[in-house]
């Protein structure tokens, strides 16, 4: 070992290293002057330790006067308790110092294009951290999530491993199936003209795999859309990929469950509550207009197409008369909302077309948005004119309405409605506080444990933070099932399959699948794994008939020449001894970013792209010389 | 649980198990028909099991008739013991068998384009099994290297998490910096003209990762380089790639050998024993004509340019008068080697210009290679005229030489000497036999069991074949060390880098380094693992000062502002702080080759290229449409 190598790291000394000579290696993170000491707290990855510097050994006093934030240094010394007071509780090493008798500089640096900030601390602009991405990385907050992220792999490989999957890598270079999002190509200087395309999922290969008899697949794996971001994709991303022989849905279901819970309690000490309550699909989008809900709050949205119907109002009457349908929701207590000032919180213009509330349905194709309000036991508002007594007794009691309350009403297609009042429904849990994610709840814990850390110093006490611990409540997971096979894609005139053209139609519906008539009323074999209103898993059981596969196909619109030219390898090996198979993929950026409570999907990847799939430290993509486009046989257009 | 599904997989039932009704799912793997019962043996990824059909129940005896190879079954039946003489010892159910009383055929096929070959069998031609990929990958030899693969991946992250190191993803989509082999390149959407390339190792984000204070970091990365291909090679790979901050050569080697013996022992039972011998770069190369010599047998190098030189012969002279040198092997008993027809190994053809061993001379440009013999205790052939007697005893000395002995003499540069007597010594060892792969003794090893088991059946009696169990002495593992940090590249006519341009060069050749006399001298921190004469990993401490990263680009020919427009952001980096750190990289494809003991890497590899990077089963690369290439502001040149 060379001298100024470590004996320990900066989060090892403790009071029963007192007397000991040590070396310690890090980054000066700050530094203090006090007369004749020096202090400096020395960080790395794994915590602090302060060394003092003491005036009476005058040249390396002089040195460590010279040093600043951010040098490298080896430090020997001996490591000593600290003076009574000033013990630090919030840190493992608190209790001792290291009195420096070595100094040795690893590496110098000259004032950074940022400071490393800590929390509490304003942070630089993002894009010049994206530039300086290195620099960033050093923020103890972004350290603890790569930490985690790290922790969650293992502790899904260990389950994983556990249970007999084995994982199999599958290949980056495959061939552009266009069906979905866009590929992103890569040229081949073998067969000029050719292109191989980046996966956006292993899907036919762990197919394949299970049709070669693995049985129990897994991968950590890579995948990649070239789609335009939005704030939280990015174009590359990780996911468990998983598929299982030999199974139905109630398997993939119940090991998901299994590993979930296993994450949870390992990563954040939660235990999760097994089964998770499942919704169908037609009930989610119903009660909730969505296919991910958000269940931590009420909110739902009921159907009161016969009441509305029943009234005076032309625009309702006009819309059930179109095939449309009535759905409200009733906002619980939003009419007498106040905010901080307190003015109301929803005042009418809230309410008007382009106010807050109309806007959002809007959005989702709302025509508009009707709306009454609950006071002294009555409804209020312009259209109450339009419902009868009688009427409105039966829309008080559907709605459970009482003083206080906002009930907003979208009259439109089914589709529409429930869209724009899910939307709704998302945008009131938020503006009426009716949850806190666990991050904000922490927040909230660690400002108060830091007041009671301060009064306790001016008392001249120690006080140790007590940490966080999430809850079960803080995790709403759920799953939904019984999705449609089928979406009708307007924009191309045709069927589209809702989660991909390898899931399998429910055998109850073969009949319609078989024929041309209610393709839009097959169910397919799918199901989703929804946590907190976001979608972190989707999977099914997959089509092992051959002759069912070439009949979706032939549904998404290929003719069977279209069909055996892209998709031929998989319909040849569906005829090969498939056995019945599923799978499921659950997206690990995702919950890296609800396990370390941060709704920045940068924070959760070391080295992102930006929004304009960028990456603003390397520059990349950038231009390329004209010998490599020349063996590859293609030239800029 | 669906009635089809299992109740045990293929390798469970065992004679406690008699007397239960259970569910199997598996593949169709052989039947047989005896008068009035049906043999079918049924294999899923865990084992076979044997399935009886009974002709009393007439439908399911006519039903089972109708089975054929690689058909996917649901069989519900009766576990009884196998009758006396029919049990067998070489799979784990072989004392029971399921008597059939339901059968589901879960899916059917034709015959298949070829046999699913067991060992032994012929194999198919290889492209038609890899078009047939999934097919292929049924055979039971290609499923447990796939099962030790994954064994080796989750060996090493249990391994790297118990040492502190964090598994990070870096990404594919980086930059292109041209220097080494060929970047897969990726045209951007969003930034047309521009392209990202795909990774050829995680190098500078490992790099950054430390500068960033990670510590320590490893990844299971995905490599690809556009190289054209040799037998061994595809255009993607998998290294376990490993990056430590505050660190020397010898804790990069040391934790890398306990890693060694961690896999060797977890994945084939073998105990390494530690440490690994070491070579300097020079010796391996003067000694073995190799930078990653195989160990495993003799056949050394020996100097013999001052014997050479005093003698008659003038090809000696002039060579060393041209400064180059004379180098021999001593080919024990190669002289008096015969080969199975008792005929001379090497007779005197295969030691002229383009026979056999001059021919490997020549390949590696060595303008001849000369030999004598040594028989009844005197030197002869051709060349033994220009040796005096005293000579004569000087060489026989040198080369230890002895009858039935072959000595081969190559003049030329040291380089030519080196490098063809390097490929000489392993054709010799080849040839001659000195060393065995593991695999091959147990080739032999599982011969002479399948005899026993034979014989034994002969008798009526059971053998259960012994297994094969490698020893230590199959695996010759060491370090070289002390590599040049630069090789001249005559075709550039410019300083290229040996490992690669991020490895720092030795402290005590520093003075070197930064003059431009004897560039040629300064040695590099690199580092190569070598396993029976391939090169496992290889690895350096790398540069952590800017100003010596600066002089490596200026050396390899780069002006300022190359540098800094292809590395900008490493050189930045490097003056915010970068510690001292090092790495290594683990080629996993090779690793995996060696523990299943297989030469051929698309054995180990689930979906892999041919040798032209084509994937014969999907296609790719294929044609895409030109809605695409628009998009991408490329066309076809």
């Amino acid at each position: 070992m060379a001298e100024w190598q470590r004996t320990h790291t900066c989060d090892e000394l403790r009071e029963e290293h007192v007397g000991q000579t040590v070396t310690l290696n890090g980054w000066v993170l700050t530094d203090r002057k006090y007369g004749k000491q020096i202090f400096i707290d020395l960080r790395d990855r794994y915590g602090l330790t302060q060394v003092v510097f003491e005036a009476d050994n005058a040249d390396l006093f002089t040195r460590a006067g010279e040093l600043k934030s951010e040098w490298v240094l080896s430090v020997t010394g001996v490591v000593r308790k600290r003076l009574e007071g000033a013990t630090r509780a919030d840190i493992a090493t608190g209790a001792v110092e290291v009195e420096a008798r070595t100094l040795r500089v690893l590496n110098q640096c000259p004032t950074l294009p940022f400071e490393i900030s800590e929390f509490g601390t304003e942070l630089a602009n993002e894009d010049l951290r994206l530039q300086y991405r290195y620099l960033d990385l050093r923020r103890r907050s972004i350290q603890k999530v790569l930490v985690l992220r790290h922790r969650l792999c293992k502790v899904i490989r260990d389950f994983m491993d556990g249970h007999g999957f084995l994982e199999v890598e599958t290949p980056l270079l495959g061939k552009s199936t266009p069906e979905g999002a866009r590929d992103y190509l890569v040229p081949s200087r073998v067969f000029n003209g050719e292109f191989f395309a980046l996966p956006q999922s292993p899907q036919l290969y762990k197919q394949l795999l299970m049709i070669a008899g693995y049985d129990r697949y897994f991968q950590i794996a890579r995948c990649l859309r070239d789609e335009d971001l939005r704030a939280d994709r990015q174009p590359e991303f990780t996911q468990l990929d998983v598929e299982m022989s030999f199974v139905e849905r109630e398997d993939v279901i119940g090991i998901m469950e299994k590993l979930a819970a296993e994450v949870f309690d390992k990563c954040l000490g939660v235990t999760l509550p097994l089964p998770f309550p499942r919704l169908s699909y037609a009930e989610a989008m119903a009660k909730y207009g969505s296919d991910k809900p958000d269940l931590r709050f009420g909110l739902e949205i009921v159907d009161v197409t016969e009441i509305a119907a029943a009234s005076e109002a032309k625009f309702f009457q006009d819309a059930v008369a179109a095939g449309g349908v009535v759905r409200a929701i009733n906002a619980k207590g939003a009419a007498a909302a106040q905010d901080a000032k307190k003015a109301p919180l929803f005042s009418n213009t809230a309410l008007k077309p382009g106010g807050e509330l109309a806007k959002v349905a809007e959005t989702y194709k709302a025509k508009g948005l009707a709306w009454m309000k609950v006071e002294a036991g009555k409804l209020t508002g312009s259209i109450e004119k339009f419902f009868s007594d009688g009427l409105k007794a039966k829309l008080v009691e559907r709605l459970g309405a009482a003083d206080g309350d906002l009930l907003l009403f979208v009259a439109d297609s089914e589709a529409v409605a429930c869209d724009a009042l899910g939307a709704l429904r998302g945008h009131l849990a938020t503006r009426l506080k009716l949850y806190k994610n666990w991050w904000e709840e922490k927040a909230e814990h660690d400002e108060a444990e830091k007041k009671k850390a301060d009064a306790a110093k001016k008392r001249k006490e120690q006080y140790a933070p007590v940490p966080f611990q999430p809850r079960p409540e803080h995790f709403n997971f759920l799953w939904v099932l019984d999705f449609p096979m089928f979406g009708w894609d307007a924009e191309e005139n045709r069927w589209a399959a809702m989660h991909h053209p390898f899931t399998a139609p429910m055998d109850d519906d073969l009949p319609h699948f078989f024929q041309n008539e209610g393709l839009g009323k097959v169910r397919a074999k799918a199901y989703d794994m929804v946590l907190n209103g976001y979608e972190v898993g989707g999977g099914s059981i997959r089509i092992h008939r051959q002759d069912v596969q070439s009949r979706v196909f032939e549904i998404l619109g290929m003719t069977p020449e279209d069909a055996q030219a892209r998709f031929g390898f998989l319909l040849d090996a569906l005829k090969s001894g498939a056995p019945p198979h599923g799978g499921i993929a659950l997206g690990l950026d995702r919950w890296s970013m609800i396990l370390a409570g941060t709704t920045n999907i940068r924070d959760v990847i070391a080295f992102p792209k930006n929004q304009k799939a960028r990456d603003l430290m390397t520059g990349a993509p950038a231009a390329v010389d004209a010998r490599q486009l020349k063996e590859l046989g293609v030239k800029l257009s």
